[in-house]
């Protein structure tokens, strides 16, 4: 009988390798597959478009560890139809992203992005720069999750104060205060800087609109590094015009690359980045944290140890 | 015989001048002044070039309350002569210095800067972003006053280890370990960033030379906010182009505003910001607490509480 294959849809160190080989002995381990292979794979790193078809079909596949965070491309349903696990690279990018978003707030508190802009003109332009102080803030992080968490520590530390927004209010480590996502728009009003950070599911669909929106204050900051989707952009193209809130900073859009003829791009009070605040040095190693953990109790107990997903609920 | 006068140079609400009238009854407050009165001023509040002799000239001077930490273009050798007391606004600035820092340093890490390029020219760009992780560095803070404890308390807890350089290598809050000037070329090569919070003094001058500079890693970043002639601009130029070190930043100039035809401008891996680093919100109150506590004392005894300049030493 062939051995089951794990299959590594990216490539990683011989270190990882090695270490995989020596927790899962039972277990081929591969990085590119021959048809006949896909009938052998039980364990999936990755999950891509390209092997979909193939690796559903062999029926034997029963555990997929997906790389990112965010799980929502993946076909969940049919992963629960056939009980296959899931688990997600939530905590990989926790750090990257919190520095991300506290980078982008003292960007613009500290009048970072006007500089260079002036600078590109020789400008000096002392007095046309912006500033204003982040510690005191009143910061509302919307998915009090890994990242949010991580957030709260590195922000608060800087004299933030936090409070979190989750789907039942219940608490979390590291907030003043922890609301229902049901009462979002009764919050919001009191912040100054509001976080989204939510995965994409059918409850958080657009869940950043127009009713929001007008209730931030006039100097309210708004950044979004969460899906793309959560954000209602056409909602959020008249916002900022109308002086709803003062700035906001997306990294993450409903549709990606942002096309060249969107609106968005020259909005002088948007902040626009690529879908990069979740990348992150030492990717590998802190990937593999969570991989060999999950497979240790795999082979073990057919069970994952941290980071499964909740098929039904989506994350 | 006129009253002795505490003069403004700058304006004050006036919940401040109330206060200052109940310490110091004996006393008339001005904001202006007739050609007469210079003769009775005994406290100053700022100094500026425009009352400099006049001011001197009257002999009654017995305090200078500068607005600024900076007191080096101040007439030191003078006040000296004439016992007249000199003390800063050192520590108002201290917050904002500490979040303007961290920003610059986060916007470079996390490709800030360039995203608001390529924003200007709708390009996603996404592969051209360079990204790095602040957490786990080493940061050598030079001038460990009250900016630099500040940076060191908000820094440290964002993961950074943070070292100092003083004068005589003294300890200080909240630094791994603390060097002697001395050693600041011994000590460069080990960091990952070095900022300078210098004063302005003789043994400062030029102290961030080639010497310095082509001691630093090659991916390190330098950040000067301190007094602009601390950096040998000329030799920092080349020291770039050479690659020297990977990034710098600049709040501070040998000439300001820095002339439209300085070198600097166009050099790709310098951020140049125009002075604002200690800008601050609350200005007045932050001061305050700081002249008020002085005055108080000088009322009393003709001694200063806190922030005495010595002389001698300049700062």
């Amino acid at each position: 009988m062939t051995k089951p294959i794990i299959f590594l849809q990216r490539p990683f160190r011989e270190e990882f390798i090695d270490k995989i080989q020596a927790i899962a002995p039972a277990y081929q381990i591969k990085t590119a597959l021959t048809p006949d292979e896909f009938s052998a794979v039980e364990i999936s790193v990755g999950w891509s478009k390209e092997f979909h078809e193939q690796l559903l079909a062999a029926n034997q596949l029963k555990w997929v560890q997906a790389l990112s965070a965010g799980i929502d491309s993946l076909p969940l349903a049919e992963f629960s139809a056939k009980n296959i696990l899931l688990s997600n690279g939530s905590g990989i990018h926790a750090l990257s992203i919190s520095e991300h978003i506290i980078g982008v707030l003292l960007g613009y508190y500290r009048g970072l992005y006007q500089a260079v802009k002036n600078q590109e003109q020789k400008n000096w332009g002392h007095d046309a720069i912006q500033y204003d102080q982040l510690a005191g803030k009143n910061l509302l992080v919307v998915g009090t999750g890994h990242i949010g968490q991580q957030l709260s520590k590195s922000i608060r530390s800087l004299g933030v104060n936090v409070y979190g927004i989750n789907t039942t209010g219940h608490p979390a480590e590291g907030f003043v205060e922890t609301y229902s996502i049901k009462n979002l728009a009764k919050i919001v009003p009191g912040m100054d800087i509001v976080i989204g950070i939510l995965p994409g599911t059918d409850e958080t669909y657009h869940i950043f609109n127009s009713d929001i929106f007008e209730k931030m204050k006039k100097d309210a900051l708004f950044i979004n590094v969460g899906r793309g989707d959560t954000v209602h952009t056409k909602e959020l193209l008249t916002a900022p015009k109308e002086k709803y809130f003062a700035f906001a900073a997306l990294d993450v859009f409903e549709e990606e690359p942002l096309p060249k003829e969107s609106p968005l791009w020259t909005l002088d009070n948007l902040l626009i980045t690529p879908h990069i605040s979740g990348m992150t040095v030492d990717f590998q190693n802190k990937f593999m944290q969570i991989f060999l953990a999950n497979l240790k109790n795999y082979v073990a107990t057919n069970e994952l140890a941290v980071n499964q997903v909740e098929l039904q609920r989506g994350y």
